[in-house]
C-alpha cells in the first residue's frame, strides 16, 4: 500500500513539530511557510519545503498540492489566511483538511467552510498540564469517557518495596492495575505479589472518583 | 488539608486554557497578563485576575506571590520577559514554577536558573497530532517507556458483531484489550466473548510493533 | 405591515451611501463601525449609531442584533473581520445577512458559512463605468439577458428636430424605442412623429447587436 | 474607424474590474499601479501593464499618455495622488479624464482642475444596493427623472400562470410593461394575453409613485 | 477704515513668522494649526489660536472664516489638505486665499482651484540667499526688472575716506547711488562730496551688468 | 581671477532652488543629499550630485570637500545632521560655511561652532510676505534701517495718466522716486513732469511714516 | 560651606548610578529624564526628580536650574537633545556643564560650544575592563603617565607563605610594594618580611615594563 | 607561551572600545556583531570582524568560537539576545565567558546560567564619575578596601613652590604620599624635601577620613 503524503502549511512551534514527528513515523512531509527563515530551518529535516503564500491558489496549484492525502493547516496568527487556505485546500481537491483554530470562533468558520478537523492545541494541552499539575505524581493520561480514565502514575520512593496486595487498589479502591513500567521492563496485567519500587510507573484504569480516592490516599500522601 | 493556589502567568491560548481547566478541577487561580484585553476576557472565569508586569519585582512582591505555592509562567512570545519573571518567581520564594519553554535554547536557560518544570507544549501537541493523523482510528495514547504503548483505537464499522476472540489480538499480535468503552459503560478487562459494535473504542496495551501489526491488519484494513 | 429595520456594519463610503438611502427610503438604519470618527459623521443622518468591535458576539448581543430583519456587512480592508462578522450574525439569527465581498476567494468563504448574498459593489460598478465609457451616449444600462439589454441615450445635438420615424430604429435596426426622457416629461411609447431635442434621453431595447449598430450608426457619429 | 484606446491608473477593485471589462468590450488598456503586485496581477488580462508613479510627469510623458484618448484615473486612497495625477493628464493634453472621488471635497476640487468626469462608485453602488435591499424582486433599474424609472422585476412564484390582463398594471396602476423575459427569450411590448411564470422577469416603466403602488399590490405580498 | 483680519492655518516656521510679523504690523490674526504643540507655542502671541483640522468644513464654519478679509494657508508637508483647506476657504467665501506651494505641480492645482496668490517661500528664499552668496558686500536687493536692480551695498574697510566723487559710479559704471546709510542718519541722492565710511551701506540703481562691473572693480576688489 | 565654487547638502526645496540659481549665475555647484530620489532630480541641473551622509568624515574628505569656497548647509529637518555638518565642514577647512538654522535655539549652537553665517528663510520670508500682505501695492521692499526703507510700489489704476508733480510726494510726504519702472523701460531720477501710467511700478525711499501716509493716502486709496 | 548641589539629565543606566552615588557621598541631586517611567524609578532615591523635556528653555528656567553648581547631561542616545541641553543650561548660566559624549565628533561639538568636561563613558570603561581581562589578577589600576602605572594585583594561592623578600620587586623588577591589603587591615609600605597570604592583594607602583615583568614571571605563572 | 585569542560580540561604544584596547595589548580579536555597519567600521582596526547573530549556535560553531580562550558578550539593549548568546558560548565550551549586564536582575541571570564574570561597565563608570565630579582635584582612585584608598590628586596652583614637609601629610592626616608624577618624570616614595610645583599630580594612600581631610584642608581650599 502507498504511504500517505502531508503537506504542512505553517512552520511554526506546532506546525515544525508534528513535520518531524510525521518525519519520524516515515511519512513524506512537504512544508511551506511564507516566512523564508521558518522554511530554512526545516530543510534538512522534512521532504521538501517550499516558501510561498499559501492563499494563492495558483501557488498551490503549481505545487501539485492536489495530489496529497492530507494538508495540515498550521498557521499561527493569521485567522485570514487560515480561513482562505482551508478553503482553497478543499477547492482544489485535498481529501483530508486538519486546520488548528485560534479561537471558537475561527473554529466555527472552519466547520462551516469543511474544514474535516479542527484542532485547538494550546487549548488542549493548557488542559492537559492542568491535571499534570494539581497531580503531582501523574505523568500521562487517557479520559476513555466522562467518567472513565487511564493514568499513568509514578510509584513514589515511601511505597518502594511494596506488593501491589498490600495497596489492593481493586478491593479498596474499585480501580484495577493494568502494568507496571519498570526499569527492566514492563509487566502487563501484573499479579498481586509483583513488588512495587521507586521509579517504576503505574498504569491504572477506573473511574474519576475511585482514581482520585486512590491518588489522594495511597499516592499522594 | 488546605488546597493548592496556582498563579498563572500569561494568558494566552495555552495559559488561559490551563487555567481555566485549574478552575474546573477546583483550585483557586490568580491570572497575570500585561494585556488588558486579556485580562479583562478571564476576570469572570479566575478566582482574581491582575493586569501586570510581571518584570517588575516590586508588583510581584506586591501581589503575595510568594504565598503561592505554584506558579506558572505561560508568556507567549517574550523570551526575555519568560526568563526574568521565572528567576524573580525563584528569587522571591515560590515552590514550584513551571514555565512554557518557545525554544530548546528557552529551555535550556530556564533550567539553568532553576525553574522545576519546563514544558513545550506546541511541541508535544505536534508530535501528538501528528501520531493521530497517521493513525485515523487512533483517538489518544500514553507512551509507556520506548517499546510499549497504551492505544485508545476506535472499532471500525467493518467489526461491528466480532467477538474479541474472532480478533485474539494476544494470540496473534500479542497485545492485550485492556478495556472497551461502549455506549453504555466500559469493560474493564474483557472477555473472550465480549462483542464489538460500532462507536465502541478499544484500549489496547502492547509493544509498538505489536499494536502497529495490530491496527494496520486488524483495523485499518 | 411593519417596516424592515437595517443594521449597517461598517460605515465607509460604500457602507454609509447604502446607510443614508436606507434612511432616504424610509427606514430605520443602526449604524455600526470600529473607528469612532466614521460613527460620529453619520450620528446625524441614521436612526442610532453605535461604536464596536462587530467580531465581538457579546457586543452585538447586547445591541440586540437579531431583531433586525436585515445586515449588511459592509467592512472595507479586513476579510477576518467581515467572515468572523458574518458568521457572527447567522449565528445569532438574523434572517437576512447580506455581505460585501473584496475578492472572489472572500466570497466564496462568505457562501460557504451562510451568508444570504454576497455582493461585489467595486468589481460590479467597474463593470457598469466600462460600458457607460465606450459609449459617450450612454447614461445607464439594464442587462435583461445575455442578449438583450435596455439603454438610456442622450440625444446628440445632430439629430434635433428629426422625427423617430427618420430614424426608424425597429425597421433599421430591430430595436424599440421604449420612452423619451423630454425636458417637459416622459413620453412613455412615444409615436413615430414624436420629433427628438437635444437633450432629450432615449430609452431603447433590444439585443446587444442592434443597439450597438443604432448607437454607432446614428448616435454616436 | 480607429478604436479608442484607454489607460487606467490605479488597478485595485473597482479600477481592476472596470480595466477588465474594457478588454471584454474590445478595447486596448493600459494599467498603471505604483503597486508592483497590483501590476503582475493584471499582466495577463490588460493589453500593456507598467509598474509606475503616475504623479511623476516624465514618467507619463515617456509612455506616450498623452496619446490615449481617454484616461480613468481609479486611485484607491490617495486623494493627493489622485488630484496629482488628474491635472498631470490634463496638462500634457489627454481629451477625456475620468476621476474617481472619494468624497464630496475631492470630488469638488477634481471639477475646479478641469477632469472631464467625476464617479462615485462606492456612493452609487451603495445607492443602488439599498434599492435591491429594499425591494426584494428588484433586480434592477434606470432612473430616468425624478419621478420616472424603469424597473427589472423577478415574477414570484404566486403569480405564475397568471395573464398581463388579469394584473393590468397600466389600467390600475398607470404603469407600463415594456418587455417579459422569459426562459426561452424576451418578451417586447407584451400583449395582455401573455402569460407569465416562475423566474420570468418582467421589465416596467412608470412613475416612482405608480410602481410603488404596483410593487406593493402585486409583487411584494 | 477697519483694519483687515488675517487667518493664518499652519504655524510651521514660515506660519508663525508670517503671523507674528502681521501682529508686530498691527493686525489681528488668528493661528490654527492641527498640533496642539505647535498652537501652544503661539498662543502668547496671536490674537487667537485655535486646534482644528482645516479640512472639515464644519470646523471652518464654527469659527467664522468667511467673516476674515485674508486667509493664508501655510501648511508645511500635507499636499492634500492644502488643497482641500483653500478649496473650502473658497467656497466659505474668504476674499483672498493665499497659499503656500510646496512644487511647481501643487502650485498649478492650487492655481486652478481659484486660490488668489499662489506664494513658494523656500524656492523665492533660495534665490535670494544665492545672490547674497556670490556678493559677499551685498545686503538686499530689489529685481526692479529682467535688466534694472537696486542693491544695498556695504562699502568695505578699503574704501573708508572717500569721496562719492572719486568713484564716481554714475559716470564711469552709469548707475546712481540712490542713498547712503551711515552710521548717523540716511542721507537720500547723495552729492558728490558726500564721504563714505566704513560700516556705511549705499544703495544703487543701475542695470544688472552696471551693477555687476561696479561691485566686481569699485567693492570686491 | 577663478571664480568660486560652492557645495550645497540638502537637496529640499530651499537647498535645491539656492543650487538652482547659483548655476544660473554662472557658477559651479556640487549638490548632496542623502535620499537618492532628492538626488537624481538635481542631476541635470547641478555640475555635479553625490547621495551621501554629511555626517561621515571619510565621506566628505572623499569628495575633496575642503577644496570648495563655500558650504551651504541646506539640511531640511535634522537639525543633529546640521550640526554635525557644519562642524566637520569647518574641521577640515571650508573657508566658508553658511548653515539654515530651524530655530533659535539651532542658529545659537551653529553660532557657537563657529559657522560662518546661520540663516533662517522661513522665518525671514514669513516677514517678507506679511509685508506684502497688508500693502497690495507693496511688490518688494528693502529694510535700509531701522527707520529707512525702499519700497516698490505698484502704480493703481486710477492714478494712470498723473504726473509726478500732481503727487508730488517729496513735497507732501517727505519721500522721494527713485526710479519709475516703465512698460518701455526704466527711468531713474524721474523728473516732475513724468507721467504715470497703470502697469508702473514706482521706487520710493523714505522713513516708514512717510512711505505709509503715502501709501494710504495716494495709493492704496 | 554650603555642599554643591547637582542635576543630572538623563536617568538611564550612567545617568542613574552617578546620581545614585552623589546621594551616596552625601549631595543633593534633582535628577530629570523626558521618560516618566525612568524618572518613577528614582523618585525614591534622589532628592527631587522631575519628568521633563531638557531642551525647553522654558522648563529649565521654571526649574531653577541655574542656581545649581553643577549640571551632568547624560543623555542616553539622542545627540541633538544633549547639544540642545548642553548649550542651554550654559545660557542660563549654570557654572559647570559635565557631557556624556556619544562619538568623537559629538565630543567635539560639545566642547566647541563651551561644555566644561566631555566624558566618554563607555569608551573609558571599554579600555579599563581590556586591561583586567588581559591580567587576570589585575583588580584595578591607575595609570599616572605614558610609563608609570600603580596596580592593585590579587596574590595567588601559589605565593601563599612567600614573604616579600622572596620576591624581591625592587631589586628584580624595580618597582615597589605600596601597600598590602590583607583580610585584616591595610599594610601601608610593607617590609621585606612580611608574609603574603592567599587572599591578600598587592599594591604595586613602577613602570609599565617593570610591572609587565613582575606581573608574568611572578604572579601569573 | 601562546597569548590568548579574544572574541567580542556586540560592537557598541563599550564593545568596540575594549576590542580596540585589546588590540593595543598585543591580541588577536575577533569581533562580531548583527548590524554590518558597525561591524564594517572595525573592520581595518580589529583581526577579524563577521557579521552574524550571535544566538544561532550554528553560526557560532563555524565560526570555531570554542577555539577562543575569553569571549566578552557587549550587546547592547538586548537582554534576551545577551542571554542567549552567553548560555550557548558555555555550551560550546569557551572557557572563561564575561559579558555585560543591563540590570540587577539581567545580572542575577547571568550568573544562574554559569556566566564567569558579569560586568556592569555603566553602573561602574557612573560611580567613578560622581566621585571625581565632587572632588574636583580628584583624577583617579582606587578603592582598596572600604576603608583605604589610593587617590591620584592634582596639585593646585596655591601649592607650588611648597614642600611636601610643609604639608607633612602623614603627622597631620596620617596618610602617605605614594610617589609624585612631575612634569619631568615620577618620584616614587617622595621625601620631605620634594617640592610640588604646579601641574604635579601626588598619589596618596590613606583611610577615606585621613584623604578627606587632607583633600578638604589641602587642597580644595
Amino acid at each position: 500500500m502507498k504511504r500517505s503524503q502531508y503537506v504542512v502549511i505553517g512552520l511554526g512551534r506546532f506546525g515544525s513539530s508534528l513535520a518531524k514527528e510525521l518525519i519520524n513515523l516515515g511519512y513524506e512531509v512537504l512544508g511551506i511557510d511564507k516566512d523564508e527563515e521558518a522554511v530554512d530551518e526545516m530543510s534538512d529535516t522534512l521532504t521538501h519545503v517550499v516558501t510561498a503564500d499559501s492563499t494563492d491558489e495558483d501557488v498551490l496549484r503549481s505545487l501539485g498540492i492536489r495530489n496529497f492525502d492530507c494538508a495540515i493547516v498550521a498557521i499561527g496568527d493569521d485567522i485570514q489566511a487560515s480561513i482562505l487556505t482551508a478553503i482553497l485546500l478543499k477547492d482544489i481537491g485535498v481529501k483530508t483538511v486538519v486546520t488548528k483554530a485560534l479561537s471558537e470562533l475561527h473554529g466555527k468558520v472552519l466547520q462551516k467552510i469543511g474544514v474535516d478537523r479542527v484542532i485547538f492545541p494550546e487549548r488542549d494541552m493548557g488542559i492537559r498540564v492542568a491535571h499534570q499539575l494539581v497531580s503531582p505524581n501523574l505523568l500521562d493520561y487517557i479520559e476513555l469517557s466522562n467518567d472513565y480514565t487511564i493514568v499513568e502514575l509514578s510509584v513514589p520512593k515511601r511505597l518502594s518495596g511494596r506488593c501491589l496486595k498490600d495497596l489492593d487498589p481493586r478491593a479498596k479502591y474499585g480501580c484495577s492495575v493494568v502494568a507496571i513500567n519498570k526499569k527492566h521492563g514492563v509487566i502487563i496485567a501484573p499479579s498481586a505479589a509483583d513488588m512495587l519500587e521507586e521509579q517504576d510507573v503505574m498504569v491504572i484504569i477506573g473511574t474519576n472518583d475511585q482514581i482520585e480516592s486512590f491518588e489522594s490516599e495511597v499516592i499522594n500522601l
